[in-house]
This record gives C-alpha cells, sequence and structure tokens, in this order.
C-alpha cells in the first residue's frame, strides 16, 4: 500500500460497492486472475484483453477503490493483488461465488 | 411464470448478469426481504421504500430479468419471489453471500 494508492478500510466496505465493483466482464475477470492471492504485474499481458491501458488502468483503479484489490509498488513495478483474506473476512464466500464459471 | 412475465432459463444466466442486477442497494434489498422464499405481493408495503410504484416497478423488472426473481400472477395479485433453488444451483454460495449485512 502506499499514499499514492490509497485503499479503504474494509470494515468501511459495503457489498454494494464490491457488488458494482465486479458486476463487469472486464473487473471478474481480473479478479479471478487474481484469486491465486499473488501480486501480478499491471502491465503483465496475461490480463488477455484487447483493452488500452488506460482502460485496464481505470478497471485496476475501480477494484481498488472498491476495496477488492491493493497495489503494490516495487521501485518501477506497480503489481495489483487481491485482498483475499480481509475479502473472506468481511464477506465469507463471496471470493469463491466470483470464481464460479 | 407466465407469457407476461418472462424468466431466463437458469443455465443461461451468466454471474455478471446477476452481479450488476443485485449491485444496486434498493434491489440488495428487495432480495433480501424476498430471502425466505415465500411470494410477496408487489403492492405490499414492506418493501419499505419510499419509491414510486414505477420506480419499484422497474427493480423488479431488472430482477426478474437477469433471473433472480419470478412473478407470480394470481388473478389481479402479482407477487415477486426469488428463484432461490435455481439460483443456489447454477451459483452454489450466492444468496447467501447477498444476504450479509
Amino acid at each position: 500500500m502506499s499514499d499514492e494508492y490509497p485503499v479503504p478500510d474494509m470494515a468501511d466496505v459495503q457489498l454494494v460497492t464490491v457488488l458494482r465493483a465486479v458486476a463487469d466482464p472486464v473487473r471478474l475477470q481480473i479478479v479471478r486472475v487474481l484469486a491465486d492471492g499473488e501480486p501480478h504485474a499491471k502491465g503483465a499481458d496475461e490480463w488477455g484483453f484487447e483493452l488500452q491501458k488506460s482502460a485496464l488502468s481505470y478497471h485496476f483503479k475501480t477494484l481498488r477503490e472498491a476495496g477488492i484489490t491493493r497495489t503494490i509498488v516495487t521501485g518501477r513495478t506497480h503489481a495489483i493483488q487481491l485482498r483475499r483474506t480481509e475479502l473472506e473476512g468481511r464477506f465469507p464466500g463471496l471470493v469463491d461465488v466470483l470464481l464460479q464459471a
């Protein structure tokens, strides 16, 4: 976490906010890529979308501001990671539901 | 079910469609009222929203078209019911997640 990429306290995150954030095919797919719990570089090819970088950035920001992900800055590398344990604590079962086909 | 109020086959319902439908405070509250699995009259006072009838009708329609509810017409009474068993079969755990505070 950094000042540049603030995240809400999980205790303050509302379910409807999370639902709104994941109610989008691209963001749902991002969550599925992140489901392994590991940080994933924002610039990697693995996202598999034919999206402009700016569009992808918008989706990353939406997920972060909704409380679903955090951004990890290491030097010039920016990675995104699911706040999986926190999400599971706040909304038990939610992550598993999102990973369903 | 009636021709007037068609519902999609649950097998065709996509998770992102369901998420989009419930990613709204009013519709999420409607789902919670319906969580008992019983039909609830559309015109009842129990919904607890200060909404115009037309606005409430729009939310009912959105839920039905997303596959979440069915409308039961009995004479002049229209009731709405959660497709709970079907939803549970298609997206295990989803309904429980939606009922969390």
